[in-house]
Parts: structure tokens; sequence; C-alpha cells
């Protein structure tokens, strides 16, 4: 059973103030402007397969967990690049996690799935190892009925607008599936060039042949794959998009003359990328991203500090996102000099920027927020997104920056199932946090009902203009 | 209306607690050793102007916040380097800042324009939209009244002592001034000698020649450079002064020898600095300054980590000190190991560290303040002279360095009608910290009312010897 | 008087919650297996001398701090190098301690030494100058009696297992008498080979000699210095040791040649070692520890990140560990990698890792302890081992990590008497740590109680293979 008052603070004072926030907020419509669902998913609309496949085997938060404790990731049946096999008795994956749920008590995804279990699929008990298979059977059934099919849930989960993350060479045809059903769902698009911006990545060339063939034109230059970025941004906002987004190891930042741009750009062709080519490039393309959104109004998100596949072996086992990238101290306030000081006094950009490094939050983050007028805060970003964490972030940035500066939340999830948990959490801390203002007498109720709307509807439409 | 119990944890027994000790404190006289605070002001003692003159232009903290929600700083009046016009209407620009009133909730600034309003002019409602010009016009009466000349307010403020910021060449004629007036005020310079240091300063060249006329004697070598600084420090201490500043990137400490000091001030004269030599003699010149401390006895401060002018834009239309500032990351353990080497031993020497870089408090200042018995800990700066950030101060700090390798609180401004509002906002967090320690049986009420009286009162007169 | 809520939340219902969990978890038996506690005291089991001898000479958590406010060392008895003359009149000292006292309010130091007075010695007064020398006597008087020699104190503090620290060459002498004595208490050795694997330290040669004494045959090669480590290593095994330990500035790994590691071996053995030389060396020696790890199974700590002797006064004039010690800015992610990718998914090792760096616990250690295998998480270390610093490791680790990827509790002390009362300390903080999650309805109270449980006794048995 979920309590009505869980994550609020003991104290009666601020209890009492954080459910009478939370109560005006928590029906109000979801906008996830950022997050990984797959749109086929929404695109085919068909049911579920079985709990295994739709909780365990999509989600890295739940399986990193697992493998931290000893249990290897094909005993949880994820699939491997060489097709090598792993467990196909998704009873027996299930049983698995069951014994082990006891890992997450105190993590978010232990509420995120006591959220799931109870108000998506009314189960109240813990799971554990001998109720295990009972509970498997009984939402496995529930997933064949009707209105456990994705359109029917997002409905449910009363979102508004949802976004994925897609490739700039990405046909978008599940996109333009999901629009030609005559669904009123709205689910769009994300620019997110990477593959083609980084020129590290060991599929780049395959990315820009793929480029390529969406824009039907050869990319034979520094200047046709400007043009070609171009092209897609204007395709992708036809489809609904309304932001980028940039996931960079440093968010440094750098202009290059067109000549130099033209120069590693063909290195890069003839496969003779050398390190600092390919760092000069990135800072070039987030200033050449700026410049963009400020021509045709796409939001600009920027991701930085992942050291992405850290395990080699779990990497090359068994491919990407499987729970082994890990965080590196980031530094913004030398790395988005040139970036700012070009585009950030311009009130035709949004710049979100997000951080793994909550050291930043008050040192470099809230003081940029809280002075350059393009600038926004994204919210606390992957392994911060939690009680604690969502509690440190306002804690570290509303002093400086208020919370006006910042873009309301992101749920950021492969987890279907888990978006209407992931929203209802943030939006308990966020009144729990202004209750905790209101008690100290730091603002009246007022200022707290003002707030308590913008942080949990208001900023986040208006920050990714989903208006 | 201002709570009597603000900013006090909910908790009744930590409330209770933390009245208390406020109670024992909030009567002190302030001692403010740290600021920039104009000195004609006092020595004028003319009335204020206007509101927006007196609350809004001179005040970054107030409009950095309404720069970043899109709002231009000619529109409030903030003058431009070359003369282009901006708003010369106050009325105009009081309505903007209280249409955007509701940007300040859960800031510090927030609490200290409520206080101001409340206790300086007995405004009690909110500012917003509509009563922005009945309030203008009140508070624009009392200004007119004797009692609101700036000597009034600072005896109404019970300040013992106030400190300004004065550049090496400064005459201090303001500072004489006051002392002829015959007012028993005591209000000092402080030397931060920061213009002639800083090799890089585009205006180094001039504030040499400054300081040469204010000596008397040309300077023309590093050994008469020396000898100008000496002879400063001496005049500074003449009008009062207790301390020295210096504002530097990174606080590295090396000691070069004459020769090589000769030679980089040398260069510097033509023109021909490095960045590395601005680097070392920066690193030598604080060397220099703890050694000339350890023989005058003017205690030591060291301000690090802000990125000065980050938005150039600002910089170039409206010069310095006008938002854009930005810190950085900060390491002290290894800048300062020659510092502390040499000096940090030494009892004559107080050293008095700053930093913009919460991260370093537990895990380099806590460590080194609590073990050389030259240095101590400055309370927390700028954006962390806040609610949470002197809770986090305190919380990181004490449990390695108790309270006594603390130097009490400064208030840092710029914003005269403030320095109540900051010191009853610092007293207000100290006692509820205390309360917490007091709630928790961590500390008995013994040793928190002698805590109390240290932190409100004591340690500040005793590190920067005002006694 | 020790309240029995203290360091509990002033929360009624934290408190109630708490005090429970406590309860069930106070009278588990200790297990200290990372320590510097010196095995002679307890080969011999002679009585103490006297209190300062007891309590303030071998503690640099005690004399650092009052060192910082200006005390000298020799006013403290503390031994020189050279023999130079200190205080020998210990009522003096213990008189000075007694008048500063009031220092240690709201420091750990303070609360464990209020635990030692009032639970070991039935002191109740708070220590001053007025009762210091009665207090004295008190306590000399007791230290007389056979209840108090250390093999009756170790039994009353219901010690299961105690580690020391030893060097890779030492001969385990009183190790050895230990257990000839036919007492029943677990007294284990730890190795750590620091002074033989860091290349720069100004006694490597001679502690190499020392480590071929030990192994009986002679070290002239890195081969031949491979082989001596892992015979040690099966030496200490044979007394007992579960875990040795590894102290480094930066915890950098990378796996050199068996070419490369002979020829910079050969360098150090003819004083020909560069910088660089002993960064690698250090780099590959953890590696080969690992290694070694996974054949042998001893635990392998890392306690990187301390910057030895910052203040080179105290380390001349009175040597290591004297409180001069400085923590610095430590980066894991990029630094482990190597070792983490060629060992971390292995079931066989068991790497416990410590920080001094608060800022890297949410964003790179959490990420990878809730990943790999064969990585768990030590307690908050020295500085961070207090009130504040257990509860900031537990909220910033455990929504990544959870709680079974870190190793339950260490005192790492060499205060002997100080052991209950950092492990009574460490039980109040995680009960009411969980008390707050129960608070909250994060947990229930079953999750609470294995939790508890687990924190208190079974983490750290199972991670020092203790069982």
């Amino acid at each position: 059973m979920l309590n009505e008052y869980r994550f609020f603070d003991p104290d009666p004072a601020v209890r009492r103030i954080a459910y009478e926030l939370y109560a005006g907020v928590k029906d109000l419509p979801i906008i996830s402007p950022h997050g990984h669902v797959d749109p086929k998913l929404l695109a085919d609309n068909m049911p579920f397969p079985d709990p295994a496949e739709l909780i365990i085997i999509p989600d890295h938060y739940i399986y990193r967990m697992l493998y931290s404790q000893g249990i290897r990731l094909e005993a949880l049946g994820i699939p491997t690049r060489d097709g090598s096999p792993v467990e196909t008795d998704h009873r027996k994956i299930w049983q698995i996690f069951a014994e082990h749920f006891y890992l997450f008590a105190g993590t978010p995804t232990g509420a995120w799935l006591a959220h799931e279990f109870v108000e998506v699929f009314g189960v109240t008990e813990k799971l554990n190892s001998a109720n295990a298979l009972q509970i498997y059977d009984r939402i496995q059934k529930k997933l064949a009925a009707p209105e456990f099919l994705p359109r029917a849930l997002f409905e449910r989960f009363n979102i508004e607008a949802l976004s994925t993350t897609d490739a700039a060479g990405d046909s978008l045809i599940q996109h333009k599936k999901i629009r030609e059903a005559g669904w009123k769902g709205r689910v769009i698009p994300c620019f997110r060039p990477d593959a083609v911006v980084n020129l590290e990545d060991e599929k780049w060339r395959d990315s820009l042949q793929e480029l390529a063939q969406a824009v039907g034109f050869e990319i034979n230059s520094y200047r046709s794959f400007i043009a070609a970025l171009e092209d897609r941004r204007e395709f992708f906002k036809a489809l609904g998009a309304t932001a980028t987004d940039h996931a960079v190891v440093i968010p440094y930042t750098h202009e290059l003359s067109q000549h130099d741009a033209e120069a590693i750009f063909q290195r890069a062709r003839q496969n003779k990328t050398s390190d600092d080519d390919a760092a000069q490039f990135t800072a070039h393309m987030l200033m050449e991203m700026a410049r963009m959104s400020v021509e045709d109004g796409l939001v600009m998100q920027i991701h930085p500090g992942s050291f992405r596949n850290h395990n080699e072996f779990i990497f090359k086992k068994f491919g990407r996102d499987k729970g082994g990238d890990i965080p590196l101290q980031t530094e913004y306030t030398r790395n988005l000099h040139a970036l700012l000081n070009r585009y950030g006094n311009d009130p035709r950009l949004t710049l979100i920027v997000f951080t793994l490094d909550e050291s930043t939050y008050s040192r470099e983050l809230a003081p940029l927020a809280g002075h350059y007028p393009a600038m926004k805060l994204g919210p606390p970003w992957w392994f911060h997104d939690s009680i604690e964490g969502m509690t440190r972030f306002r804690e570290r940035v509303t002093e400086t920056a208020g919370i006006y500066n910042t873009a309301g939340f992101n749920d950021d999830t492969r987890a279907f199932l888990s978006i209407p948990a992931r929203h209802d959490l943030s939006r308990r801390i966020e009144s729990n946090y202004l209750a905790r203002l209101v008690a100290r007498h730091i603002i009246d109720m007022e200022d707290a009902r003002r707030m308590s709307r913008a942080l949990a509807y208001e900023l986040v439409k208006k920050a990714y203009k989903l208006g």
C-alpha cells in the first residue's frame, strides 16, 4: 500500500503544507519533454508481452543493481550482441528479480516500482521470493486487457505531450505512423545528432551515410554536412519536434573557422581523426547547434559528463546503455564561455543544461542560469532523479537562480510504465521543498501555490515551447 | 510582516532553542569587517536620492536575477560605460522591479528585501505591480527625513565597525573626511592591491602610476614596487585599517627569487607579460603579502575563484561588478602549500580564506583551518551567503575545524540598507544550527550560549583585530 | 551524562523509530576490520600509563585541533624526532587539554570523548579547567585495576575481530605473541605494502631491504619483488589476515608490461626514479595487487587522496601522522578504469574504495559500486567519520548503490579506548538514517530492521570475509 503522505518530511507542519500543495498539482497533465520511450510502442499499440519484458529487460536502472550483486545479465535475459544464448524463461527472470527485490529498498527504483505495482496493476503486496510467480501471473493477465495497451495507458497516465529521442538520420517512421493513426496523443521526436557529431564514434561514417540517405544528397563537405543538419531539423520540426539534445563528454564550446571545420571534417572522412580533432569538432558543433536554435527556435539541451560504456566487457557483450555508464567531474564556467558569450544574451535561444556532477549546482550552474537570459537548468538527471537528489538540487540552486531559471521536470525514462511514478515522485518532492520554505516563513502560501504549479507544469511547458 | 520565528526549523524543540539563542545575540553590535559600501556615503552624509537609486541600481544581486529573466539592464537604469542612454525615470524602474518581485521568492535577496522594507521603512505589504508606486512614494518620503541620513542609519543599525574596500593607490580622502567630521562612527579602509598585483589587468600600468603618485616616488623596479606597497599599508593602518584583501582566480602561492620577480616586473612594465608571468607574479605576491602581514599585523584575506566579467557583452557595455562574475572550481591543498609552509605556523599571521566552491569546505578548507594556527575560514561568500548556504557551511566545517577556526560573519555588501538584514539572517541561521546540535544532544545549552555569542560577535572581532 | 536519544533527529516520529532500530543493534559484537591500534598493546597486556599517554599523545584528532588554536605540540608531550625536549609532566598536558576542551564542542572527537569518559571511566562531569586534575586522578586510579588492562577492555568492548595495519616487511611478532598467549581475542594483521610500492618514499630502499630479510631471499629484480610480495601475503594470511590496504595519492591504475615494470624497478634501485616512474609504478602495482587478491582471496582496500605531511615543519620535527595530512580532490571514474575493466567483473575480487572527497560519493563512487560486482564502498573516512559526514554518505550513496554495495563501518582508529564510542555513534547515525526513511514511508519497518542489522554487523563481516 502507498501511504498518502509518502516522501514528505515527518514534521507535522511541513507535512500538512506539503500535502496541501501536492493536492493542488497531483492531477495536472504530465509533460514529458525528454525521454527514451520507443515510439514503436505507441505506433503499434500492441499488448506488452509479459512482466519481465515490460519491467526488467529494458530498464538498466534495475539490472545494474542486480548485476552489482553478482547476478549475470544473461540470467536476466538481456540480449547479447552476438546472439549467444540468454535466459528465455521470463518466469525464471522474474523469480530472480523478486528474490533480490530487497536491494532496491531506499532507492528511487524501489519507489517507482511500488507505485507501478499498486497504481497500475493493483498489486499491493511487497514482491518477494514466495509471491513472485503469483504476482507475475496477475500482471500477465492484466497486460492482455485492452486498457493495458500502450495508448490506453498513455491516456490513463494523463500525458499531454511525450518526446522521444531520435538520431539525426532517423526516418521518424514510427512518429509518422502515430500521426497517421488518427490517435490524439501528442508524441513528438527530439533531434539528437550525437552519432554524426562525435567523430570518435566507431560508426561515424555509417551514421553520416544514413544522414545522407535521409536528406537525399551527398555529404562530402562540412558545408553539405551543415546543410543536411539544417534540413533534418526542419523535418523534425514538421513532425512536432520542439527541441534538440546533445550528449558530450566535456561541454567545451569553441568556434572554428569554416576552413578549420572543413579540414577536420575531411580528415574524419578519411579516417584520420585525431583526439584533438574530435574535441574541437564537438566544441564547434555545439556552437553551430546554438546558432541553428537561434534561427529555427528549437530548444537546445546539453547532457554532458557521462563516461559511456565504462565497463568494456558489458559493452562488448551486450552493447550500449546497459548500466555501465559512469559520471565524470564536469566543468561549465570555462567550457560554456564561448557559447554563452555568443548566444547567451539572445532571447531567441533557450539552452537547457543538465549535469551528473552535483558539485556544479551551486558553484557554476545556478550562477550561470541566474544571469544569462538564454540558459535554464534541467532537472536532476539520472542518478540524481531521486528523493534526496531532487531535494539537493532545489536547495543548492534556488537561492541563486530562483525557480524560474529551471526547466521543471523530465522523466528521461525508457520504462513507459514508470512515467506517472516518476512525475508523482517529483511533484511530491517539490511540494515538500516548498512546504519547508513555508514552514520556515521564507515564502508564504500564496508564493508556494504559484511556485508549485510552475514546478509541476508551467515551467516545463514554457521551457520546451510545448504551449 | 516578519514572523519572529522565521528561518528556524519547524520542529518545535529546535525552534524553541533557536529562538532562545537568537534572543541572546540579536541586539549585539554589528561588526562588518569586509564589504563594499562607498565611504563617500558616510563622508557626505547626504539623503539617499530615491528608492530605485538606493535599492536597485547599485545591487547586482537584484538586477542579475531580473536580467536572467529577459529584462535589459538599460531598462533598470544601470549606467553604461559609453554614456549611451538608459532609463532615467526611477518610478518606471521601480515598477518593473515590483512586477518581477516574485522572482526573489526563496532567495536571500528576497529575505533581505523583506527585512529592509519592514524594519527600515515600515512597509509591511509584499511589493507587487499594483502597490509599486504607492510604496515608492512612501519610501521616498522617508528618505528625506534626517533619521534616514546615512550616519543616522549607521547608528540605528548599531554598527560598531564598518570596513570598506580600497585600491592600493586610493587617497582615502573619504576616510579622512569621516575622521575629520568629528563623528564617532568607526569606518575603516581595507587594503586591496589587486589592480597593481594582477599583471593581466588592462589598466595595470595606470594603477601602478596611481600607486606611484600616492607614495610620492617613482616605481621603476620590483624593489620600489614592494617599498610602495609597504608604504601604503602603513598609510592604511594609520587610517584604521586592520586587514588586506586579495582577489585571485587561482590561490596558487609560490615564492620567486628577487631576480625572477624583478625580471617579470620589468617585462610587465614593457607590456611583455606572458600568461605564465602573471600567474607566477600573483603567486609570489601572495607570499609577499603574507610576509608583510607577519611584519605589520594586518589580517590577510584571500577571495579566490571568481571568473570575473564572464559575460563580455555586459562587461563592455556596463563595466565590472554587474552580475556577470561566475565561480570556478578551486583547489586549496596544493595551491596554499607554499604559503602555509612558510607562514602558516606563525602566530603573528591571521589568514582568512574564502571560497565560492562549496565542495572544498569539508575536503580542503576545514582540514587546513583545523590544523594551521594562522588560517581561519571566512563565512559563506556571495552566492552562498544564504539560509541553505550558511547551514551547509557549518555542517561541513564544524566537525573538522570546530567553530573557533572560523571568522564569524561578513556581509560583503554594496547595499548599505541590507547590512542589518544580512546580519540578522546570519544570527538566525547560526542560532538554528546550534539549536539542532542541542536538540540532538551533541552540545548542551551552556556550550550553545557560548558558541552563539562567538559566532555573532566575538569571532569576527578577534579574527579582524577589531577589539 | 549521555542522553539515550543523542544524535537522533529531534522529530518525535523519527526519534522513536531510530531508538527502536538502535536498540536492536547496539549490543551486537564489534567488528573492526581496519584500524591502527598497536598490536603490542594486546600482546603485552600491560596497564595504560596515564590519562595523557592514553588519550592525548597518540591521537592526532585531538592535538591537531589544539595546535590549530596556537598550542605547541611540545607542550602536549608529542615526542620529537631528534629527541629535543617536550613536556613530560602529563598532569600539565592534561590541564591544557581540559582548558581547551570547549574547542571540541560539535565535533566527533567531542562526542567520542564524552562516551569514553562516561562509559569507560564513569566520569560524568564535563572536563574543564577547574576539575581537570581531579578527573585525571580518578582515571589514573582506574587504569591500575585489572579490568582496565587492554585485553579486559577488548572483551568488555565486545570486539569480535580487530585488524591492525602492518608493513609488508613486518615480522608480525606481536601478532604471534597474541596467538601464542592462548588468549581468545581475534586480532589480525592487514597487509599494507605502501613503503615498498611507493618509489618516492625516502626510505624505499630500506623498506625493500626489510622485505628481503623477511622473505629470506634477495630482491634484485621486479620479478623477485613480486615473488616477495606474494610470499608475504601468504604469511599474513597464515596469521589471520583477510585484507590488504593501499594508500595512494591518486588512485590511477594502469598495467605496465613486465619489461617496463622491470626497467622502472631497476631505475629505482639505482636511485634514478623520475616522478613519472613513481606514478606509473604505483598505478601498475594496484593492478598487481588486484591480481593477487583474485588469486589469494585477500580483500583489497584503497585509501587515496591524502596529501601526507602537508605541514613540513611538523613533519620534520615530529614525524608522520601528526595531524598535518590534508585531503585532495580525487578522481575515480577514469583512474579506476583499467583495474575495474580487468578485475571488476570477477566475483573472486572484493575491492573496498574509500574517499576523502565527498563530491565523489554521488558522482563517481555510488555509480561504480552500483554496477561493478567486485567493488564496495568503504564507510565515511577520517574527517568524514562524523554525525553529518555519515549522514551525507548514506544520503548520497544509497539511492544509486543501495546499502548492500557498501562495506559497513570501520573505526580506523589509533585510540583503542574510542572503539566502542565510534561504533556506537555509527550505529546511532545509521539507525537515524533508516528511521528517516521509515518516517517518510520510503521503506517499512521490516526493511529497516533487516538493513539496520546489515549496517551494524553483517555487511562488514561479509565484505572483509570475517565470517
